[in-house]
């Protein structure tokens, strides 16, 4: 079973899907992943060589006359094993009395970032980021031409804390037959922000948050690291393009070359920081625009007044009954703080780079 | 700082408070809280003859002639020896640049549901369950008559992985100067549906539900126990009252003791059934109706279209990067599934009681 339910009640989309069906005794305690396999290194199927452990590759950068599902590869990208959604199924949608149904057609993917079982994303150099990020793109610009697909979400999970069930390191994505809620929440805001006032909201908050400087944890050519002023987490932070572009798939490769160092430097600011921490980034962009012949399109505009970003939470405090419950998320670091402690450790990984 | 932030992109208040002030490190890995003292029963606050280790009590329910702040009681409220929000502080609104500030007035109460260290809320007998139940009526409707708050939420985190800071059982109350955003998402779908068809959603959801039979855990003469149709986790369950009322507040001794069987089943089922998991519960009740002379209403309306209710959520699954980012969740254990593993168990329960 895998199939899209409309909670007519908190009025969002949720995902059954039973291919990691769980009987009551499945479950182990929270924050422990059932899907740990592949701890060692023998056993891991992310690892150069052991190519025929996964679903056959849909996507790889390798060396030219590597063959696909072989060594050779850089970034990788398998279907998930256990996908939440599938693209084989069909969407159809049906109404059940008072309930909305439909059917789970989608994609889950996994991007492996490198062969090698012992390095982070942050740890590879930034020609390797800009390939995993370059991945990223390709994969978006593929799944856009599908029109059963509404949105295509990019994320990573670090850590089993942050949901990972591998530790070799990778990234997912899951297309779906609706714009999740919260991306659909902030293409709305952006969508009324620019009705009222021809202007793109993050384009006026990034001008706002350069001229303030308290929340800005870093800025280049092209780029700001930001401690957002209403952090739903402690050290939360966004990745903004100063240059406004509402999607992502649409980056040059100069802009994801641009773009590898400062994630490159986000993540190991981090890392430092923090002691390592589990942590979810996730990259917000448009929605597709393609529309099948005669149907209307899925998001009524130009779609150019959306602004895309990553936002990245690392994984320090619980998710107790107040923030599910309410909705509200209660923050013990203040943005601006958080920002201090992260421009002086980015200035001291700067400064330490140029030494050596 | 204790202060209230909109966040204008994804369009919700976050809290800002550093009661519980952190700096990088005194951050552990998640889903460990950093306030775990009081494990050992010599440390507890919450014991009986510890009534000095908390903040003077707001609420007890004590035996004939004994005093406040001293042995004799049943169920105490104290305030929350580190509020997220505070009763002294003023609701200040303001602007700053784009964004929306408001001060951190509100409320943050502990309700310590019985003076035994050892015992659960699932393991006291049903009717001091029901003066549980009673305290928290008592201070939603202490907390209406004060005209800077918005809404009076009610939660219980069970276990640290659910966010308990200490092991002794209790209930928390967080008042705040708005409506929660989730809470705020199931008022208006309730309201809409009221304004369009002159009826409660939920009363037609539960009709239907009765008639399906499939979604329900157990039926009592006013409650249902009920596997939500779009459950956002596996085995969340919801008791829902079978005649309308919007307002837990308004709640008659009577439907109080009603209630306290059936959510003691539900608390033994989910403990039985899945191993003692970590849980959540949150009490989703109608605004406080009253205002400031001479200003507008809260919520614009009589209020009633609301339906009271508990929702509850075994912590089984670790909340992962697409959770948060898209805002979608992914349910591995269909609804269905889940009412028939928790109806025989509740079968079982309420057989063995009998024998007994």
């Amino acid at each position: 079973m895998r199939e899209l339910r409309f909670d007519p009640i908190r009025n969002r989309w949720v995902i059954i899907s039973t291919e990691r069906a769980r009987r009551p005794s499945d479950y182990t305690i929270a924050g422990v992943g059932a899907h740990t396999d592949g701890k060692s290194l023998a056993a891991c199927p992310f690892c150069e060589g052991s190519e025929e452990k996964t679903p056959p590759e849909i996507f790889a950068i390798r060396s030219q006359g590597t063959k696909p599902n072989s060594p050779g590869w850089r970034v990788r990208v398998v279907p998930n094993k256990f996908p939440a959604l599938q693209i084989e199924d069909d969407a159809i949608r049906y109404g059940t009395g008072i309930f909305d149904v439909v059917s789970g057609a989608g994609a889950h993917e996994v991007i492996i970032e490198t062969p090698d079982h012992n390095e982070e994303l942050g740890d590879l150099d930034t020609d390797w980021i800009k390939d995993v990020l370059f991945a990223y793109r390709q994969r978006i610009r593929d799944l856009f031409g599908d029109y059963r697909l509404r949105y295509v979400l990019i994320f990573k999970n670090h850590k089993a804390e942050a949901g990972a069930s591998l530790t070799h390191t990778h990234s997912q994505l899951i297309a779906t037959p609706m714009v999740p809620p919260v991306v659909k929440q902030e293409l709305t805001a952006c969508r009324e922000n620019y009705r009222a006032k021809e202007r793109c909201l993050i384009c006026d908050l990034i001008k706002q948050e350069i001229d303030f400087g308290a929340r800005i944890i870093h800025e280049t050519r092209d780029y700001i690291i930001w401690s957002p002023f209403a952090s739903s987490f402690p050290f939360e932070t966004w990745i903004l393009p100063k240059h406004h572009l509402h999607d992502y798939s649409m980056l040059s490769d100069n802009d994801l070359r641009e773009l590898a160092p400062v994630l490159k430097l986000l993540l190991n600011s981090i890392k430092r920081l923090l002691n390592d921490p589990p942590y979810n980034f996730v990259l917000h962009t448009s929605p597709p625009r393609f529309k099948r012949p005669g149907q209307p399109q899925h998001w009524d505009s130009i779609e150019s007044d959306f602004h895309w970003h990553i936002e990245l939470i690392p994984r320090l405090t619980t998710i107790a009954g107040f923030e599910w419950g309410a909705g509200f998320f209660i923050n013990p670091t203040p943005p601006e703080a958080a920002a201090d402690y992260m421009r002086e450790d980015i200035t001291k990984l700067i400064e330490v780079r140029r030494v050596i």
